[in-house]
């Protein structure tokens, strides 16, 4: 069914009712501003624009999985504050050519991460557009002091959970034509369509007060960290051999072995700083975190700046410059 | 200067160093996340989307009148739950070729209305777009229990703030060419501009539990009007002689002399249901509303519908229905 048939209050009514109402949520979707329950004094708040043809092509995402994602790059900012996701408000600009069942699509896969979540859809603003276009802000409670980019320290540790680059990658898999399908190569894919927000590794560590700065990779491994450290007025070492690698990445990375883990965008992982005498308090709780977790490097002081360093100590040449939107540049 | 020689980060920074840090901010603009303070245990959160060409055009609207609407419509959807405002996440998709003078404009807009309204930008997100395009999210605090849609009765008076039709009788105008400039066209194109949410109104409605259900004008008033009624229940008839119109749209109205007031968008006044045994008690707190309020109807069982009447009690054949985005329909 087309949307114009179905109109845009059509359209409102029938989210509204695929959509429980969720915890803490006194008065939902319908009304002119949601109400929710803080649970302490404070919360978070985080925000996303995606934009088709920029951040995102039909061509390889289908609805569910663009509305799967959405969630989890929200979900991702709040792990990497330590805090617990609870509200989610979603605006689309939506072609007036999809079918409703499109948009259902997309509805589906935000309900079922939200779920796994308990995330609460509370809100929003839908409008007609020339290109999909996708804004959500994310509410999270934050039960322990959040996790700044800002408190990480010369001689810190750093450390990165799960593996990287395997989203850039996988993302160059679907844009190249003919692959055959197999195992390793849908591992990369899924990890592009499907990341994992490291929520619980996220509240843990803040819990812990064990990492002093954090961050989520979105941009790219150097990007991310050059805004920690620029926060941190701190410079930074990377070690290229402790970079953690998937076995699927090893197998697609070829000639560009590092540049993907590097550069590429979108793994969703955490970034870290530890103070290293807390390496032992950090091994005692690692198998809670739900995701191994990685030592590549440390903070040095800031005037020498970024750099990623072979096993003989020589440093890479790769830029440091991840994607700009006004650039258009790596 | 081009965007693209400032790039995305410089854009930010620039924001970032221009916005005052606020009241109950403890992590603004600048990391994954804003952590603010919630004055009770719940809050209020409204959302609005605005695109180019769809919303608004360059054409007729500077980027400082843009930036400060964009704040007003956000505004006047927690006025009309009684909340007050607090913080302000935007998200913006600009095209690649705006002057960065532009986009600060756009944000002078916003810090003006900002200030005035004790509101604090905490947070977004900027990429390139082909149209400029504006994301909202506005957190209140609800000191209040939130006046709901669907709290209206049989037999309630209906209530509107300030005047009708003016929004929509100002945007003709500025589309019509070599019309001469007056204090009154002026007036009509400045409450396009520049509408004002009636906060002290809904606040006080709010405090003093006068309005049992309270919607802001938006889409125009027998749009809104219908939306109260479904989520109350009910139907309605308007008085066509009560309609409170400006001394401006009478001059300019012509032979349409009701179609602007009563279906025209972006009045951004408040349309609120009260007990006719409350009226008194509206009279001894009206002066304090900060804007005047007419009584221009009164609702009926919901078989009745919605009614426009004129002085002889006929009703007036005008459609119900406003705009929906996708059906591009009036």
């Amino acid at each position: 069914m087309l949307l114009k048939e179905v109109g845009e209050f059509g359209l409102i009514e029938r989210i509204r009712q695929a959509t429980p109402k969720g915890r803490g949520v006194r008065i939902g979707i319908g009304d002119d501003a949601a109400w929710v329950e803080c649970r302490n004094r404070s919360f978070l708040i985080t925000s996303d624009l995606l934009i088709e043809g920029v951040h995102f092509s039909l061509k390889w995402t289908s609805f569910y999985g663009l509305g799967y994602k959405t969630l989890a790059v929200n979900l991702s900012d709040l792990a990497a504050m330590g805090g617990s996701p609870a509200y989610l408000i979603l605006s689309l600009g939506i072609p007036v050519d999809f079918k409703t069942e499109d948009v259902e699509e997309f509805y589906r896969g935000i309900r079922t991460l939200a779920s796994r979540s308990s995330v609460a859809l509370v809100g929003g603003d839908t409008s007609a557009s020339k290109r999909f276009l996708i804004s959500a802000s994310l509410v999270g409670h934050s039960p322990y002091k959040p996790i700044t980019r800002s408190g990480g320290k010369v001689g810190d540790d750093l450390y990165v959970t799960g593996t990287l680059g395997d989203s850039a990658l996988g993302l160059k898999l679907l844009k190249e034509k003919g692959g055959r399908a197999n195992k390793e190569r849908g591992y990369l894919i899924s990890r592009h369509h499907f990341p994992t927000a490291r929520l619980m590794a996220g509240t843990i560590l803040a819990q812990k007060n064990l990492a002093r700065a954090m961050i989520d990779l979105s941009d790219g491994l150097l990007q991310d960290l050059s805004h920690l450290c620029k926060a941190s007025r701190v410079g930074a070492v990377i070690w290229q051999e402790a970079l953690p690698l998937s076995r699927a990445y090893r197998t697609f990375a070829g000639k560009k072995a590092l540049l993907y883990a590097l550069t590429g965008g979108e793994d969703y992982e955490l970034l870290f700083c530890l103070r290293p005498r807390d390496r032992s308090r950090l091994e005692r709780i690692k198998k809670r975190l739900g995701v191994p977790i990685t030592r590549i490097g440390k903070c040095l002081p800031a005037h020498e700046g970024i750099k990623v360093i072979n096993p003989k100590g020589e440093p890479l040449s790769i830029s440091v410059t991840g994607y700009d939107h006004f650039r258009k540049s790596h």
